[in-house]
């Protein structure tokens, strides 16, 4: 049983009611939050009269399911209602969101108890976690580490107990990334999957929402929750699942240590290298489709008012303009191209595998890294597994995978779009 | 009775034969194409066979229909089995197509003679007509001026009469242009109505096949040949048509005399202006997308081999190569936006309207006009009116609308995808 699920039992066994566990959630936070860095608002007296109702209704009989009376956080991206929508950055500083970003409104609907908002990179635009008109989130496995980004506050906040369960973003791992730093699990479904009208977009072909939680089974639960879609049940999956698992690309910095605790994770399984270079070109393509809809994003505030940014976040975007439009143009062309290759590979294996992330969570402020002799840049290191996912915008979901040096590392599983069933069914089985 | 159709009846009638009509034609080639420069290959032995053929086929009974041992020339961007496909290039100088694009498979079950391949302006990217690997192409009603471009070999060979019918492309205005220019029609059908596969591409999203004939008339029956499609008899339209002349934008230069002899071509019909500036923004849209789309389908050669171009195109593609990606990006957005506004005009008018081109068909070389006391590029001039409509993939039709200083205008008619009968039966109707 999961931790929504325990919560959830309880609930209906009178155990618990939904205003103690969102009074203790909110005590917690008042606790941690100071150091933490998780949370950029908490909405006491919202969550308190969610809770209320949540359990008239339960005892009332009315019963919205699964997360029914549970606490639920939701990054800073995502507009709720009459909340501080600040986007991590002080060109929002003051700015109240007018209506739900419609993944909240489901949320709602399905009975979660909306918390409050968490610290988000600015504008989500960054892997660090790190520069946010809030502060940075920092890891709960070591406060001197940074979360990871640019869900940060999300990961932060259910990694140390606060919530069992947060909504983030992911463009390209913001979701994935954070939760393997802070040895969780972190879902991004299929794109368009989970909806993202209401949420601030950074780079929409990129965008997705994604859920953090502290276990694959909870992820899950809350996708179902908010997007209910029937799977075909997948017959000819034995206890054993086919997995390729990804040679990481050139450039992308994984440590020996890293790959060997992920993949010894999927022992359970017939694991197999995927032959060639299945992901080669993905960071520049990633980066060029980034770059030009980040740009077009952001392009009138770096205009108007380039001094409310981050110096950083700014410099980033700076950057990401000159990227050329015929460059996009033939990222787009290469995103078309992967999808045919990978599509084959889907062929061969139910599953593809890699680290979610090749090292574990740096030094808060740290820019390079050291990897296996080389220096890499701390950016490059975080989103070089996760990215590719975001251009072919196929379900990735990364798993805890034990430690390395007493800190957590993830695992990552990418399935096709309609086979989200076997991903969570393999994850549950992981060593 | 179009020329096609008078022709169609002779062959039927026993009065000529299709070899008959292609030795008539070769002979004109031959005795106009140097001064002309229509021509880039004339096919004498495959077009006599494939006539010889047509009129066996006519003896036995087989009817292809109303294309059937009709000459028909094909621009050099369109790929034509065994002939040289050079696109107005040296980087392919000596180059034979491999196989029939698919527009000329069609045009060959439709039993057309292919004559041979009309000059391009290279690569199809530029509105003179001129700047071709095997030279300019002249203006057939005055051998000084341009023919436009950059369809320019396929309009001046259907202007001198020496074939009824020729292919061209349409990226901003390239069948269209010189249609205008040089006294004939030119139809743009709906973006993708005619199969681009084995068309050189300059910009595939704007890219487009044409057609150009002496009369809208035989345009319609070309591309109803080669891509049959049923429309609904449009019972709604009376004698009059209600047509929305659209107001230029103020960047788009057109001469007095053009607006009005264009305008009162429409007499016949209840015409009125445009309100606003519904095709704001457009010009910018437009040279976004062509710059950032041209220059990733050449920015190989640009690399490898720069000397191959002709200093002007060459010029042109290193300027696109500046084209930042968020600004493609924010193009992209654009060009749905003007979707939006222009299907929102189709309620209230059956048919836009405007000139094709504001100028008259300028002196060969020249690259600067005055038009109302101001200077503009000969570019700009051209391509202004034309190159929304590939934007959003209307159908757009340019009519013979009689001359100012002697020379050839067209006005040009838009109308909904679905909606093309009405634009042929309006065109039928123009004074």
């Amino acid at each position: 049983m999961s931790e929504i699920e325990a919560l959830a039992a309880a609930l209906r066994a009178g155990e618990t009611t939904a205003e103690a566990l969102t009074r203790r959630t909110l005590a917690r936070i008042a606790e941690h939050n100071g150091e933490l860095g998780a949370f950029a608002f908490v909405d006491h007296e919202g969550a308190l009269g969610a809770a209320r109702l949540a359990d008239d209704e339960l005892l009332d009989g009315i019963d919205r399911g699964p997360l029914h009376g549970i606490p639920v956080a939701v990054k800073d991206l995502i507009d709720v209602k009459g909340l501080p929508a600040t986007r991590g950055s002080a060109h929002f500083a003051g700015h109240q969101a007018a209506d739900d970003a419609e993944c909240v409104r489901r949320l709602r609907s399905a009975g979660a108890v909306i918390i409050g908002s968490t610290v988000t990179h600015e504008f989500g635009y960054g892997p660090t976690g790190d520069r946010s008109w809030h502060g940075p989130a920092r890891n709960p496995r070591d406060m001197g580490r940074m979360a990871g980004g640019s869900s940060g506050g999300s990961a932060a906040a259910v990694a140390a107990g606060l919530v069992p369960v947060a909504l983030g973003t992911d463009t390209g791992g913001s979701a994935r990334i954070p939760a393997a730093l802070c040895g969780i699990a972190g879902y991004k479904p299929a794109y368009g999957r989970l909806p993202t009208e209401g949420v601030f977009p950074l780079a929409p072909s990129l965008d997705h929402v994604g859920v953090l939680a502290a276990t694959a089974r909870d992820c899950r639960l809350v996708v179902q929750a908010l997007a209910p879609q029937h799977t075909a049940p997948h017959g000819e999956l034995g206890a054993v699942a086919r997995i390729g698992w990804l040679k990481p690309a050139p450039q992308a910095p994984v440590t020996r240590a890293v790959a060997d605790r992920t993949r010894r994770s999927l022992s359970p399984h017939d694991v197999a290298r995927v032959p060639g270079d299945a992901l080669g070109g993905m960071w520049d393509t990633f980066g060029d489709i980034q770059n030009s809809e980040a740009y077009a994003t952001h392009a009138d505030r770096v205009r108007d008012q380039p001094e409310l940014f981050d110096a950083e976040v700014l410099d980033r975007l700076r950057n990401a303009s000159r990227t050329p439009g015929w460059r996009y143009v033939r990222a787009l062309h290469a995103r078309e191209a992967a999808r045919r290759n990978i599509s084959e590979l889907f062929e061969r294996f139910d599953l593809l595998a890699s680290p979610t992330v090749g090292i574990t969570a740096p030094l808060l402020g740290r820019r390079e890294v050291t990897v296996n002799g080389s220096p890499c840049s701390v950016r490059g290191a975080l989103l070089a597994l996760t990215s590719p996912w975001n251009v072919l915008g196929l379900p990735a979901l990364s798993v805890p995978a034990g430690s390395v040096d007493g800190l957590p590392v993830g695992v990552q599983l990418i399935c096709p779009p309609e086979r989200e069933d076997l991903l969570f069914t393999v994850a549950a089985t992981l060593a």
